[in-house]
């Protein structure tokens, strides 16, 4: 289940030029510690002969795990910076790994599938686009397996940003923090830790209500309605605050309009999407499935233009990441998604006695260099006990190798089909298994 | 390269009915322990919170990165005892982790490449010969990548034992491992260590030095051998030394005499093949390439008879192990395999202004609708500096939408091989890419 979700991701970030890139579980501590607000999630390693002594190397020079896909994106960028064609497009899916305890619904380790661009100095902004859709897309391919129709929801900080400054919070952080809590613990709520806790009087507290209530079908709308509320509550036109708001603003109103003409509906505006990540500093993204409100969003990320730098130069970026783990567990439990542990075979070659298994042998390498996986028995037993076993492996063909069958000598190879009774005769030359016994391989722990 | 490599021997595994499964690499630190010899190799897990607190948990309460896929297996099975079909035939690749400090060719995280069948309280022993087909004709299907041919070489521990004991020595664990070291310091220095570290006399050492050194091109020649050997050493045909030894023989020469049968010259008995695990109870298999001797062995394994249980339950198991990324570090540098930065894109969609962004987009996703991968041009900047974009990403082909190609005006879409210079009209609905210029995808840490 879970590898043929990932082969399906890997194959519509291909068809879409990224380039998949892989790197190493382990990196240094001083990597991993820069992004501050989950470091201190994070696994540290030590050689099972330095226990006791793990104290004596400060945690920058330890080892840890990578505890997502940006961090060692970030470096492999600055040590590659001289062989990488920019824009730099790569897609990557592998392991990562949080030092939490787990809890229901979360793991220790759990598998991203992250794509990213990165500029070199500078990055086009339709980009911020064009990457919400190729996700959307590779989701889209996941509705074979029973996932709803996903949806991006697209915000950017700098529009928070510029509207928080010109109502005159300057909290951004704070403000950001609680208006992520909207859906949680609603309006009322929020606004209450708006004046608590950011310095908020009760009318700035419902502007920013107002503004992550606000909804637009088109980027024209999106502005005129952002105009409005930047009039009401006294935001200059000439302002700094409404030029950094303005500067979003456009951006959002640009994404929402190219991401309609390629694909309605797909990504919308929604102003409330706040994201915790201080590192994000244009657009941000989060995505809902229809139905499931409850899981939260599945696949986030957005512009950041500070991950990467080396000396002057900056290597800024948009990237999105699905929690594949949590989405497999969903799709498995929720989505109508079934794991058994089945068997790629789709042929058992029956085997009479153990002197017959050379020729059972033979007929299953002949089957295999047609592209037909095909297991053999594993002893000679009694042919009723060898159909069980193919059942339980989830095999569907059973392949009788010319000799007795059932007591009754048989001139030819025969093959039955164990779901539908049907048995035929067969050569391993030329016998095709019908498509709809074709088997997947299916992982699970 | 190490994605296609993967892929590969995936599908070899799964034409012969294994089962993929994928274990986490946190394991339990008292499940990493149990199997001894490489346990000082272990990484031990923190959490950043417990930082100066590690040693206050017993080491077998912590956690640790598994070190190969055994360990993991051995656990996986006990777990899912109940519901697996057996015997379990599972193919597993994933990445393992060494304690280790990283020297040349060798890695502190590694991937493998590991199949093995495991049996539910016994297992029979044609899979001591069908395993190492299976991993040859795995290794076989990689010469397309320019590997060398690879011959399994074959023995059995019981063969040794019972020639040794026959002989009177019984530091059996000692003599395997000073046997093991003959290639690396030739036949005077085991035999010198034989003496020195073992209780072997002078005769005793030649003995085992000419067990070790017994060639034979089939099963009865080996047997014929072997019983002329021990009848020299007055090893009684009665006695329990030579009745163990017989039984490991007998194994060996079935497994040459079948091997021969499915691909001759594939799996060969080498009685100086020792393996330093103890856990080996019958056959042991190294495997080596044609002109690259210094490699080593770079596929593994034996039978197991002890590795896991539950209870009274046993479960034997054999298997083999191919240590990927050392074989594919040897392929880049020595077998002429090339690994590049190289963009999975067939084609790079040129953009004349940004205002045709979206038709450039829609001239690719037409294409990617088809299969094949493209990509857009990041910016609108000269063509010449697009066609080179494109040429660093190893991108063969580059569209041109209908407008301006050079400055002048043309009235279809053209499609330009960069790689041959020709240029032809194309329409994104119906061209196709000359299958010589189809794109891989590459990953390179």
């Amino acid at each position: 289940m879970e590898q043929r979700v990932i082969d399906t991701l890997r194959r519509v970030f291909e068809l879409n030029g990224f380039i998949g890139i892989e790197t190493r579980a382990v990196e240094q501590g001083s990597s991993l510690l820069k992004k501050g607000e989950t470091s201190k999630e994070i696994y540290l390693l030590s050689r099972l002969q330095e226990v006791g002594h793990e104290s004596d190397t400060p945690v920058n020079d330890r080892l840890g795990l990578h505890f997502d896909l940006t961090v060692p994106l970030s470096r492999y960028v600055v040590e590659h910076s001289g062989d990488l064609a920019f824009p730099f497009k790569r897609w990557q899916i592998q392991k990562v790994w949080r030092g939490e305890r787990p809890q229901e619904g979360r793991f220790r380790e759990f598998v991203q599938a992250d794509i990213d661009v990165i500029g070199n100095g500078d990055l086009p902004d339709h980009y911020e686009v064009e990457l919400p859709l190729v996700m959307v897309s590779a989701l889209e391919e996941l509705r074979a397996f029973g996932l709803p129709k996903a949806t991006v929801h697209a915000n950017n900080r700098k529009l928070s940003e510029g509207f928080y400054r010109g109502l005159g919070l300057t909290d951004i952080e704070g403000v950001l923090r609680e208006i992520d809590k909207l859906d949680k613990i609603g309006a009322d709520e929020v606004a209450k830790l708006l004046v608590d806790t950011c310095g908020a009087d009760e009318a700035q507290a419902r502007a920013c209500l107002e503004l992550a209530e606000l909804t637009a079908a088109d980027g024209k709308e999106l502005a005129d309605k952002f105009d409005a509320l930047c009039a009401a509550h006294g935001i200059a036109a000439d302002s700094a605050a409404y030029m950094l708001a303005r500067q979003g603003l456009d951006t959002l109103a640009m994404i929402v309009d190219e991401a309609a003409l390629i694909r309605p509906g797909a990504v919308i505006a929604d102003l409330k999407i706040a994201r915790g990540l201080d590192y994000y500093t244009g657009s941000v993204y989060e995505t809902f499935l229809d139905g499931a409100a409850s899981l939260g969003s599945i696949c986030s990320g957005g512009r950041y233009d500070n991950l990467a730098s080396q000396g002057n130069r900056k290597y800024p970026g948009v990237g999105l990441s699905i929690g594949l783990s949590r989405l497999v567990s969903y799709m498995l439990h929720s989505a109508g998604a079934h794991a058994s542990r089945v068997c790629p075979a789709s042929v058992l070659v029956a085997v009479w006695n153990e002197q017959d298994r050379s020729a059972a042998n033979l007929i299953a390498n002949t089957l295999r260099s047609r592209g037909i996986a095909a297991d053999v028995a594993p002893t000679a037993a009694k042919l009723g006990k060898q159909i069980k076993y193919a059942d339980k492996l989830g095999i569907p063909y059973v392949w009788f190798p010319a000799g007795a069958t059932d007591g009754d000598d048989t001139a030819s190879d025969e093959v039955k089909n164990i779901v539908t009774g049907d048995q035929q005769p067969a050569d391993p030359k030329s016998w095709q298994p019908d498509t709809v016994y074709a088997r997947q391989t299916v992982v699970i722990d």
